[in-house]
C-alpha cells in the first residue's frame, strides 16, 4: 500500500536506502522447487552495479547479494526468499550540503512534502541504488521463467540522439548485452554512444536514453481483462523505475498518428497447427493479454538531473540558493537501468502467468483431479 | 486479482458485458459526506455516449445510471456506492458471425485462449462499453476532487495527423471540451479532424489519436516512492484502457533525447511563501510525488481495430478465413476515450490522496489527539 | 480495502443497505465454465430468507436473485458474476424514531463516530440483510467446489442451551437443514429450540447459538503458511458475521485445557495407499494447511440485540433516553445465519484452492508445457 | 498472497526458517517521525525468547535485533523499516531423524503436500521461531501506538486448569507479567501453573492455555465493517499464530448461551461529555467497529504437539512408523505466545487507524485544506 510492496500473487517487498546498512527483497510466493544460488543471481546485479565503465559512476559497490531464506539443499521451499545487499561504499559527507536544500529534478522536494523528514544521504530511498533490490528479485523470477522457456531480456536502445541499427523486434546480438559500456548490442552505436556521453560529461551535462524490452515465449491469454492488463502491469512495473517518462508498447507512439488499415495484424496459421500473425504492430497484447508474438516495451528515461552545473534552487524555508552538486554520478542512468527494466517485467510476467493458472474451470478441475 | 477491481483504499469493481443485462461499478472506500444524485453522475457518462455526433458509432444508448447504494439523503454513506446502467440496445445478431473466427486486433483471441469460452456478442467484456462503469466511478471522484479544489480534465489533443494548437500544459478553452465532435478544445482543429475521419470512413478505415490529461491543484508529495509512485499508478490506470499503446508523463518521448541542463526545472519561490518550479519538464511528478505543477499526461491510443474492409484472420481452428466486420463501430475512439482517460485519473489520484494520508506520525497524532 | 471487497484471486465486492434499493454483490475472479443459471443460486437464498417460519422476523422478501454479468449460455466466462437482488418490503417509517439514539450492542454508535452520517433504516449497511449478499456469492463459489467433491455444509448445533445429539463431526441428517425452522439437523432438539425461542420471545428477550460447518473433501496442503493459515482465513471470514463472538476450529477452546498426548492426532495408512488421522482434534488443519480430514469449524452468536424490553441508551447528543425497539426482528439469528457461515466458508475455501495452485514449480511447468 | 505479508495500510512481509541464516520482517508504511533504535524493539523479543526459564526450551538464542533500514537520525523515516535476527544456535542434526516422517499434529505433511519439499529442520518455516519477525513488527507498532496514548498488552491467562485470579477486563499487575515465567500477572497462579508444567514434562507431555490481550484507548468508530471488521481482522491475526484453536472477542463463547437482556451493554453518559458503556460483554467492538470500551480478545492455544512420548505417525511413503521426538521443545507454549498476541494485535489496530482515516470527507478536507 505504502509502495515498497509490488504484486499479486507473487509480491516482492523491497526494502534500503543508499547510504543506509543495506538494501533487500522479499520474495514471497516464489514456487517450491526451482534451484537457486547467490552465484545464479550475482551476475544480474553485476550488470546494474556501478564502477563498471567509463560511462557509470565511480561508486564501488561490490553489490554481493547474500539468500536469507527460502532456499534449502539449494531449491526453493515455496516460503519468502529473503536477499540481502550490504552498503559498503557510503560516503554521506557527500551530501551534507544537500541537506537543506531541494536538487532540481530530483524527489528531495517531495520526500520533505510528504514525510516532514528525509534521509538526504545519497538520495536516501529514491536514490537508483533502490533498484539493486528490484533486480535480485527479477533475477530469481528469471531462474524459473528459463523453466518455462520464456526469454525476457532488455537492452539499451538509444543515447541521447544515438540509436542502435535494429528496431524493437529485430534480432540484435544479446551476447553484446553485457559486454559493451552502454549495454547497447550494437558495438558501432555504442562507440559513438560513448564518445557522446563523453561529451555531455565534460559539459557538466547528462543525457537520457531508451531501453528496449522483448519477451518471447509467452503463451497465449496471459494477462487479466480490464484493469490488469498485461500491459498496464507491465506499464506500472517499468514506469515505476525512477527517471521513466514514457512507455510504448509495440508500434507505441506511433500508432496514434496511423490508420487501422496500416496497425491491424492479421492472425494467420503458424504452419504447425498453431495460429500467429502476420505483423505484430500490437507488441504481442492484445485486449490486455498475450498474443503469443514477441511483446515488445519500450522505456524512455529523461536525463540524470545530477549535473555538475551549477543550478538555481531552494532550500528548506522556500529561499533561493544556488546549488552544484558533487559526489559521484551516472552522467547516463540507461546502460545500468536496462537490466532493471528487464527485472521489473521478469517480476510481472511471472506474476501474470501465476494468477491466469486459476482462469479456466477445467484446468483446476484437472489440477485437483487428475483422475476423473 | 483477476483484474476487475482496482485501487488501494478507494476499490472500484466493475462489471458487464456489451450486450448483457447490464453494466456497473462498486466503488468501495469512498468517503462519507459528499453530495451527489445520478444527475452528478449522468453528464460525465453523456461524453462518453455513443450515437452523439457523426463521428462515432449510431449505437443509441441511454446509458442512464442508477444508484443503487451508499448514497442517503442526498449525500455517500461511506458505505459501498454501486451505480448500474442497464444495455437496451443490444444488436447481439449483428455478432453471431463472429463466433468462430478471432477478429484482428482484437481481445477475441486472447479471450479464447485464456477461459475456452467468450462471449462474442460485441466484444463481451472487452468492449468499450466497459468503460461506461469506469466513467461512473471517475464522476463520482470527481465530486469530491471538485471540494478538494483539484481539477482534473481530459480532452482529445490529436487525431490522425491533427492536433490542437496548444501544447500540453498550455491553456485550453475547456467550455469547448464536451461541445465539438472530437472533445478537441479547439475548433478550428475539430472541423478538420472531423474531415479527415470522414475520410477514413469512407475508405472503410479508422485513426487512432492522442489525450491529454491535466490535474492541477494537486498538493505536492502524493503518491508512494518505489512501486507505486503515482506516474506509475496514472500508467497503469491509463493503459489499462483498450486501445492505448503509449503513456507519456511531462515531457515524455522528449526527454529521452534530451540533455539534463534542458530538462531540469528550477525550483523557485512562489511569491507568496511556497515554492514553485520555473520549467514543468516533469510533468508534476518527481519521485513518483506530486511536485505541486499540473500532472500532464498524454495517452496514445490506436486506431480502431474494426473497420470496413476485408481482412485475414483464422477461425477456432486455426483455418484461414475472409472477414468483413459487420456492426456499428466508431471510426475513431477517441474523442468518447478523453472522459474515460480523466475517470481514470480521477480515481488513480483521490486513491492517493487517500493513501498519502498516512504517510506522518505528526498528523495522524492531530488527527486522533487534536487536543493535545 | 474499506472493508466490503473480501478475497486475494476470487475477490467478493458487496453493496446494498436493509432499505436501500439492492443488495449487490460483484464475483471477480470465478472460473470461466461453470455452469450456473440464478435458480442455482436462488435455493441458498431461500434457506436466509425472512419470514420463513415462527422464529424470525415477518418481514416478507422475496430475495429474488438477478444475474447481470458474467454468464453466457449459461456458464460463467471468467468476468465478474454480478448479482442483484432488489428490496421490496422496506417500511423505513419503523425506524424514524431510531434516527437520533443508539441502539445498544448494535453497530449505530460505531456508524455515527466513523461516518459522521448513517443510514438508520432497518440498520442500513450493518444489517443482517447484508449478508444476502454473501449467500449469493457462496452459493455460486458452491457450484464450483461441487465440481470439485468439496462438501461444505453448516447448521444450527445449538440455541440458547438446547443443541442437537451429535458432536462436530459425527455424521447428522442432512436433508434436516433446510427443513427445520432452526436449522437443526435434529427433529427433537428443533422442537425444544423453538419452545425455548419462542418463551424468549414472550419474554421479550432474545437468545443466542452456535452454528457449525463441516467442510468434506478438502485436498490436503490447502492454505498458506504463517499469516494466511487457513484456520485465520476461516476465521476472518466467519468472525465478519455480525454478531458472532467466537470462533473455535476442531477441539478449539477445549484445547487449551488439555494435554498433548489427549489433542495429538497420529497419521495412519488410510488403506487406500493414502494418508489419514486416526482422531481429528484439530479439525482438519494443521500449521494452516488442510490435512485431508474434515474441516471442523464453530461460530458463537450472541443473542439478538434488538430485544422488546426497554432499555437505557443515549440520543446524538450524549444524553440518556430510554428506549423501546419497534419493527420487526428476530429473536434469534442463528436458524438463518447457518447458510451465511457456510457461505463464507465456500468462498474462503475456493479462493485458497485457486491460491494453492501456483505453490509447485513442477506443477506449473506441468500447467505450462502439459508435453515436456 | 502467498501468506508472509500481512495488513493493508501497514504491510509486514516476514521471512526465514527455525535452522536458516535468519529471521526477518519488512514494515512497509509505518508513519514518518517516530522515535525507535534496536533498543526499544529487542525487549519485546526478549520477552519471546527461548531459554528464559525452566518452563521453556533450552536453546538459547540471543535474538538480536539489526535495524537495516527506514530509520535516520532516530527516528522512522517513512520507508520500510527492515528488522533482521540472525540464528545462532541451530541445532540442525537433532532434526535428520525427521526428514522422512510427519511429526503428529505439526504442519510436516500439510508442507510436503503443498510444496513437494520442506525445510525439515526444527520445523523450518512453520517452527515457533518464525513470529519472532512479528513480535519485532509488533514492537515497533507500539512505539507509535504510545504515542497515540493506545495501551494494548497480553498475558497468561491460564495454563492447563490453572487460571489466574482476575477475569479478563478486571485489572492486574502489569509489571509482573514480564516477571513471571508464565507471563502471568499473578504470582500465586504462575507458581501453580509452574508445577503443573513440570509435572506434564516429567509425564513426556505438554499443556496448553489462554492468553488475553487487552487494548485501551482506541478511539471509537475504528474498523471496517462488513468484511473487514475490527474483530474479523483480529482473529485473522491472532489465528495464524501456530497453535491457536479458538479466538473470542468479549463474552466470547459465552454469549451464544445467553439472551440478549443479559448480553446488551447500555449506552450511558461518561460523565465527561462523552458516552460509554456500563458494561462490556461486547469486549469493545459492535457491528465491527470500536466502541470507546476496552477490547478484550481471548486466544486458545493447543498443548504443544511435540512431546517425549513415544507416537505413531508415517513416513513419507505412507508406511506406518513409531516416532520419538528428541530436540529442545516448550512443554508448553503459552508462557512466550503472550508477546506474540500482544504484537498481532498491535500491527492490526495500527494498520486499522490509519485506515480509518480515509472514511469522512470533512475530515479529509480539514487534512488537505486546513485553512478554508
Amino acid at each position: 500500500m505504502a509502495g515498497s510492496v509490488f504484486g499479486k500473487i507473487l509480491q516482492i517487498s523491497t526494502f534500503g536506502e543508499s547510504h543506509g546498512e543495506a538494501l533487500g527483497v522479499v520474495v514471497d510466493g516464489f514456487p517450491a522447487g526451482v534451484p537457486v544460488t547467490a552465484s545464479d543471481i550475482q551476475p544480474f546485479l553485476d550488470r546494474r552495479r556501478p564502477g563498471q565503465s567509463a560511462v557509470t559512476t565511480s561508486r564501488a559497490e561490490a553489490d554481493a547479494v547474500e539468500i536469507l531464506s527460502g532456499v534449502f539443499n539449494g531449491q526453493t521451499t515455496g516460503t519468502p526468499v529473503a536477499m540481502l545487499i550490504r552498503n559498503t561504499s557510503q560516503r554521506s559527507g557527500d551530501y551534507e550540503d544537500l541537506k537543506d536544500c531541494y536538487r532540481p529534478s530530483h524527489a528531495d522536494f517531495g520526500f520533505n512534502r510528504k514525510y516532514g523528514i528525509r534521509d538526504y544521504r545519497g538520495g536516501g530511498r529514491s536514490s537508483g541504488r533502490e533498484t539493486a533490490a528490484r533486480v535480485a528479485a527479477g533475477a530469481l523470477c528469471q531462474q524459473f521463467l528459463k523453466q518455462l522457456h520464456i526469454d525476457c531480456f532488455a537492452y539499451t536502445e538509444s543515447i541521447g540522439p544515438v540509436s542502435i541499427g535494429a528496431r524493437i523486434g529485430e534480432p540484435v546480438d544479446r551476447s553484446l548485452i553485457a559486454g559493451t559500456s552502454t549495454a547497447m548490442p550494437d558495438t558501432e552505436a555504442d562507440a559513438r554512444a560513448c564518445a557522446y556521453i563523453s561529451k555531455c560529461r565534460e559539459d557538466g551535462d547528462s543525457v537520457g536514453g531508451t531501453v528496449a524490452c522483448v519477451i518471447e515465449g509467452m503463451p497465449a491469454g496471459i494477462g487479466e481483462p480490464v484493469f490488469d492488463k498485461l500491459d498496464a502491469a507491465l506499464s506500472h512495473a517499468v514506469m515505476s523505475i525512477g527517471a521513466v517518462k514514457a512507455i510504448e508498447i509495440g508500434d507505441g507512439v506511433r500508432a496514434s498518428a496511423g490508420r487501422g488499415s496500416e496497425c491491424n495484424d492479421a492472425f494467420i496459421p503458424d504452419g504447425r497447427g498453431g495460429v500467429t500473425k502476420r505483423t505484430n504492430h500490437a507488441g504481442g497484447i492484445l485486449g490486455g493479454m498475450s498474443d503469443g508474438s514477441p511483446i515488445l516495451l519500450r522505456a524512455h528515461f529523461k536525463p540524470t538531473p545530477s549535473i555538475a552545473s551549477e543550478q538555481d534552487t531552494v532550500d528548506r524555508n522556500g529561499d533561493p540558493v544556488k546549488l552544484t552538486i558533487r559526489g559521484r554520478h551516472d552522467p547516463v542512468i540507461v546502460p545500468r537501468a536496462a537490466v532493471v527494466v528487464e527485472s521489473m517485467c521478469a517480476v510481472t510476467i511471472l506474476d501474470a502467468l501465476l494468477v491466469n493458472m486459476s482462469a479456466r474451470a477445467d484446468r483446476i478441475r484437472e489440477f485437483y483431479l487428475p483422475n476423473s
